[in-house]
């Protein structure tokens, strides 16, 4: 095996090798952001916070560990520790950003850049393909309902101001409140934490919920269209890379 | 440039130049959109209260000057002046609308109106055209849906109020109330408001909830179909005006 | 006009008269179902209440004048009298239902069923032709799935019983108030009126939940996919009726 | 009749006679489940509970019949009696599990387990072949946006914790409680438990809730495009089987 090889090894993309070293590498990444979630936890057993210590110290040394054998590898050593990549890797095992200030452990996030890597595995995907061609043939009508949408949040959230500020001044403070309602209501996540409670306010709640719950159905029927187009597509020409493949109407 | 031009060109609709003006315009709107809604935060400090007055004063000024230029390079500026889009103009920058009252703030909100002029942008887009297409071929379909719809909360809401009125006479109080419940259970809001708490009232929603968001669930299946329908017939038929397309089953 | 014609007429069935009366018709079925609903309000002024009455009489006089009119104009009054229409026609306009309880008022919502008739008018649309044909062609398949999504509601509802109960006995006293938990977040409504509180409950929560909003989601693709089927069938064999049309595969 | 032939008449497979004792066997163990659900309703009346015991007895007794009727019949008994269905079914009419403790109650819910012999008088459902056939070609496209939803409820459990802490220390109290805030939030359920009240956090919640339903809304287009897909091939190539059937494009 080859010096140059290593990364590729890593990241799972070597043609011989299979994918075990890169499937532990990502569970590796994942089980960290696991231990750092749950490090938040407040009333944790003090046997809990130190086995949580010591798998968090083993994560610090194995990325250290394969950020020097990703720089003693790399072909322009110097070119990889300034790529996008280099970085990434360098703040995922600086322990200094854990250890400083308790409020920073969060920045430990930053690994969970690393699990883009795991797109790498996924760039011969056929379903990534179909799903990249499909968007981007429908990137126009997305964009169109994506406008509409906002126009809408902003329009229902004015109009409930208007009616129901007189009647509940301290929920419905100002339009930003009233545009967070809108976009609670409209998702249909619907915390309760404000409604609206006039007739007139429940009204135009009822009228603004089903033209816009249309509007945002729109989108999945946009992209379903596009994918049964892109698979048509790719059956009638088969051979043709379904990446540049011409749609015909346009 | 001639005058007949400049007009063009703040809608982005001429030949030659870009869409930079437009664009800069719509910003525009939509920033002072913005402002609107932040200036009805109750405790905003005294600085950012001056600074949205001051952007609003100048908008309403880039308003105005808007207007007059309109009106100058307008072929019939009298007929301009009497259109639907010269009294939005002329609305949109009447500062003593926003001066008058507090409440009448709100008003401002008119000079959203001039976003539509977006669509004129969109006029040539495909993705607007494709959904209108399908739109029109649904239409008879969606209607019957959504007077099913209507049926089914005011059913709902009748049902719920039997059920529930004896045990929540404060929360399910009237029938109308009992719609508002139906309304925000349909969509799948739930804001918690108000919910049945009696057996009958339980086993009555849930039989009425699987059967409504069937029925909800249908319309888009009904806008996907009708947008690969249009999609199939564009792609038979290219050298023809799809919005001119006959369907043939019909 | 002969007298056979007057209730096809009415229906909106007549083959030379438009649709006006019918249309008249169910407007007033409607209007009269608001009126019901409105009667409800406890705290209505007295006016309102005088109007909602005479509007009320009206009705019910319009009811029994058409009830006799189409006695009239049966061919044989006796069978019409009888028949499932009859005794809806005939309860619509029993005004002594309305006047002998208050709380029976609500048994006057007994003349929504009349809108039925409106479906009537429905019976040349093409658009339930559609819905019809790829109903019928997908309702092994949803039937299927309305097995699986109750199969899973007393999953779910047992699971969760068996992981809150003892945190909050009160909250998930027993099975039953389970599955109704289960049915209000399957339908993704959540009320909030009861959620769980523990790390296994909440887990477990989590995992039902993206399967079984997995599940509901299917039918979505169901009835989408057999509407395209339908479509195209109708498009290949266009001179034959697409309700007795073969599917080929089955 | 055949010895042999009775745990096919149980199951409903045996080729002359109908589903009757299936359908009255499957309807016994729902029914049986109901039982189980209401006895855990708190405040039932003596004579409820005994109905129910009653019930339970009966059913146990039917299920110890059946067992030794299926034991009696089987080719090999042992066999039988060592097979998942051999368990199952003796654990279904153990009674000892439900007497020895309250809390054990449930675990009588295993007999549901029994309901999964159901899914055999599907198997020559064209309903599920179809499911089973589409799901398999878009298995990879699923499991690539099952890892999407995860990565992104994560980073919105992170985001949120971070926005929210210091706001609301005791509802978002560690990234865990926020994680079960992003699953509630994406899945549209909203109890309302928690929520953001920060503007930096509403913020947050908007642009992650939009792009959230976006991911989560793919699944169901990717779902319609494969049973279409399926269509159309077993539409192409009707002699073949469905499940053995080459998409061609792979």
């Amino acid at each position: 095996m080859r010096k140059e090889e290593i990364p590729q090894i890593l990241d799972g993309t070597h043609p011989d090798h299979g994918r075990g070293v890169a499937v532990a590498h990502q569970t590796l990444i994942m089980t960290s952001a696991l231990a750092i979630s749950l490090e938040t936890v407040p009333d944790l057993s003090g046997r809990a916070q130190i086995i949580l210590s010591v798998f968090e110290t083993i994560v610090l040394f194995l990325f250290l560990a394969e950020y020097l054998l990703r720089l003693y590898c790399a072909r322009h050593p110097l070119r990889y520790a300034l790529s996008f990549w280099g970085i990434v890797d360098l703040l995922a095992c600086l322990p200094a950003i854990a250890m400083m200030h308790p409020e920073w452990a969060v920045l430990r996030t930053i690994r969970l850049l690393r699990l883009i890597r795991m797109f790498k595995l996924l760039h011969t995907n056929r379903a990534l393909d179909r799903m990249q061609t499909a968007l981007r043939h429908s990137w126009g009508e997305l964009g169109v309902f994506a406008f509409l949408c906002v126009l809408m949040i902003y329009i229902a959230g004015v109009g409930i101001y208007i009616f129901e500020h007189d009647a509940q001044p301290e929920e419905f403070s100002s339009i930003p409140v009233s545009l967070w309602w809108a976009v609670v209501s409209f998702t249909t996540v619907g915390y309760g934490d404000i409604y609206p409670i006039t007739a007139g306010g429940r009204i135009f709640t009822t009228c603004i919920l089903f033209i816009g719950l249309g509007v945002i159905a729109v989108p999945t029927a946009i992209i379903t269209s596009a994918l049964i187009d892109t698979d048509r597509e790719t059956r009638d020409n088969p051979t043709e890379d379904p990446n540049s493949s011409n749609t015909g109407e346009k």
